[in-house]
């Protein structure tokens, strides 16, 4: 494999698009361009007014761009911020409304940042979690929250699920759990942090209450996300101060990373369809070159149906293997991808996403996310199908060595 | 005065740098390096771990620059998450270890991102504030601290106290404060977004358990903050998800906007003595021309102690005036300032900080401040000293012409 030796000296395949993207050059254009001037859009001057005026069109464009109101539209510092924002300030609220209210419904396959402001609502504020089970591929079905609110409607402070899951790429029935929350008139909230700018994402028309982005997930810069949280729905807020955001998220707005956001989100929805069908297409490819070595199998709903699945992700399990080692082979021959969420990144666990599916502990641990972007093309897929039949076999030598060195009590 | 019907068709005259600064091309330097590479912290490939020295690199900077070591520096979405982080973090700790802990002690002239979190725990969770009054200068006594402390230790959750004030720019005994807290065995916090950068601080010499910074104060991006946090200290976390940054404040590290920091303050900091005595010399000529003008006077520390007072801030009241319109007339002139908090801006209430120090209702209403940043040239203040006389008759005229209206009933 003569082009392997070289690898180190190029620019690395970067395929964990979903862990963090470039910078869109329309953002960083967009970044450079506030820089150009100071001013705290609080302020009244013109300075001021002028960074408002760069805000509130920021605003405006990304409510645009996925069909909401720019009055939805709350800044936030990041995904984590605006899905603890909708979990703790919907249930604080609900709560306080009527005390009734104690249950929380997400999913098993939630990311982080909503299963663990859930869980520390449950230690700390009495709430009571009930967590949907998903199908082998991922799916949440939208009869299980029927059937739970049917019975417990009074009792349901707000429901979290997932628009499409950052690890397997499952897309989960959104628009019906919003439509059945609303039929029972429980708030409906939706991590969307995977799938917006990634596939079309209408906020008005999926009938949610609230819906986190995260702007480093579609070339925007890290830091920046926000909530799209409904006028009609109350939320406490997480952040008191200067009263910014609607009142709900105190902090001196960023401008700059506001607008890099708008930005990398309209570049992203403009060339949506044009994107997802040459992503998809290279996924395909992928998807091909890494199933064809013996021992490899798909995850998630693109095993069974691509069209219930984000075009820009692979998720395999390799058996006999450990993730961490495939990917740590694979980063040696300059591609790189991840076992999972990066935001578990080093926890030796298997994925809690892998488990909900039914995998069993080990299969989950021998698991590789790859994720596409804008900027990778077929040559990324041939560098990853002149490798990756070596770093498989090397991480099953390496999984055997260390079993047998297991079995006999040996040292590394 | 000639110089005056250009000044639209010029850049205005910010003199606003306590609200915003401009970005320091350093940070802007330091951030288009970081954007060359994709990558998420977290992730364990070369990308990932080329994100994470860079971010590790910054909080080294930082810890550096303000005496602190690197693992006491937990990056924040901005000051306001930092003050809200301290303030319930460690009040909800040290309330969960010892129940009686149910005080928050804080003093009249802190931000709103202190008084209303604390607000909140006296509302939500059973706090009971304890507010220090300051004296004419807005200054809080350290006794008044020895005091409370001798009586109620055991009672009190955690102290905090800015190290300087964002409107009049009064210093604090933060240091003797930090003492006296540490005697009696309570953590006490410092806001010390307005004085990082703008003097010396050095977090482990100051003895302080919790101190804030904000990276727009010097230089920095907007949205990008920090709280330094005693390896000792416990905190609940307000962001929960993925366990970043000590498991204290979960979300994607925005590794840029962390390098764009840790620049802006090192160079900050390392031209501080510079600055500061370049600054300090045009707020003396600024206060100077602003105190030739008849029923002006200074406002805070400055006007008793230079040595006790930030070397950028001039903060005066107007007799017979509302600062709101103070503000607009020299800003159709060019010059930009504010009447106080920018996070207040457009309310149109009197600011809590000057009727702490004891200013009237009337007077606090009348009042503006002036901050300057290393920018700023002599040519600044002469530009102010061209204007400042016909504003401040307008501005009275205005305020006559509204009283007699108010008098007699009659319409505007």
């Amino acid at each position: 494999m003569s082009s392997v030796p070289s690898n180190r000296q190029r620019q690395p395949v970067y395929l964990d698009n979903a862990a963090s993207t470039a910078l869109a050059p329309a953002a960083a254009a967009a970044m450079t361009a506030a820089w150009t001037q100071p001013g705290n859009p609080s302020s009244l001057h013109g300075t001021g007014r002028a960074a408002r005026r760069m805000l509130e069109e920021a605003r405006e464009s990304i409510a645009r761009d996925l069909g909401a109101r720019p009055s939805e539209v709350i800044f936030t510092g990041g995904g984590t911020e605006a899905d603890n924002l909708a979990i703790k300030g919907i249930y604080l609220a609900r709560r306080r409304e009527d005390s009734r209210r104690r249950v929380i419904v997400t999913s098993a396959v939630e990311h982080h940042a909503v299963l663990d402001p859930a869980q520390w609502l449950a230690d700390e504020h009495d709430a009571e979690l009930v967590v949907l089970p998903v199908d082998a591929v991922g799916s949440v079905d939208p009869e299980s929250v029927r059937a739970l609110l049917a019975e417990r409607a009074d009792e349901v402070a707000l429901i979290s699920v997932m628009w499409a899951n950052n690890e397997v790429g499952t897309l989960q029935p959104i628009t019906e759990i919003a439509r059945i929350g609303a039929e029972y008139g429980v708030p409906v909230h939706s991590d969307a942090v995977a799938a917006a700018a990634h596939l079309p994402v209408d906020y008005a028309a999926s009938g949610l209450s609230a819906m986190t982005i995260a702007a480093h997930k579609f070339g925007g810069p890290q830091g920046m996300g926000a909530l799209f949280l409904g006028r009609d729905v109350t939320c406490v807020p997480l952040l008191h101060g200067g009263g910014h955001e609607r009142d709900t998220r105190s902090g001196t707005q960023a401008v700059a990373s506001a607008a890099g956001m708008a930005a990398a989100l309209h570049t992203a929805v403009a060339e949506l369809d044009e994107v997802t069908a040459r992503v998809g297409a290279l996924r395909d490819r992928l998807a091909g070159v890494l199933t064809s070595i013996p021992g490899v199998s798909l995850n998630g709903a693109y095993a069974v149906d691509p069209a219930r699945a984000l075009a820009g992700v692979v998720h395999v399990s390799v058996d006999n293997c450990e993730g961490d080692s495939l990917l740590m082979l694979l980063d040696a021959k300059g591609v790189e991808c991840s076992t999972g969420s990066a935001c578990n990144a080093g926890v030796a666990a298997a994925s809690h996403v892998l488990l909900a599916m039914g995998l069993d502990t080990a299969t989950a641990r021998g698991s590789l996310r790859f994720s596409l972007g804008p900027d990778n093309t077929a040559d990324d897929v041939d560098v990853v199908a002149g490798v990756i039949g070596e770093v498989v076999d090397r991480a099953r030598a390496a999984g055997l060595l260390s079993a047998a060195r297991a079995r006999t009590g040996g040292e590394s």
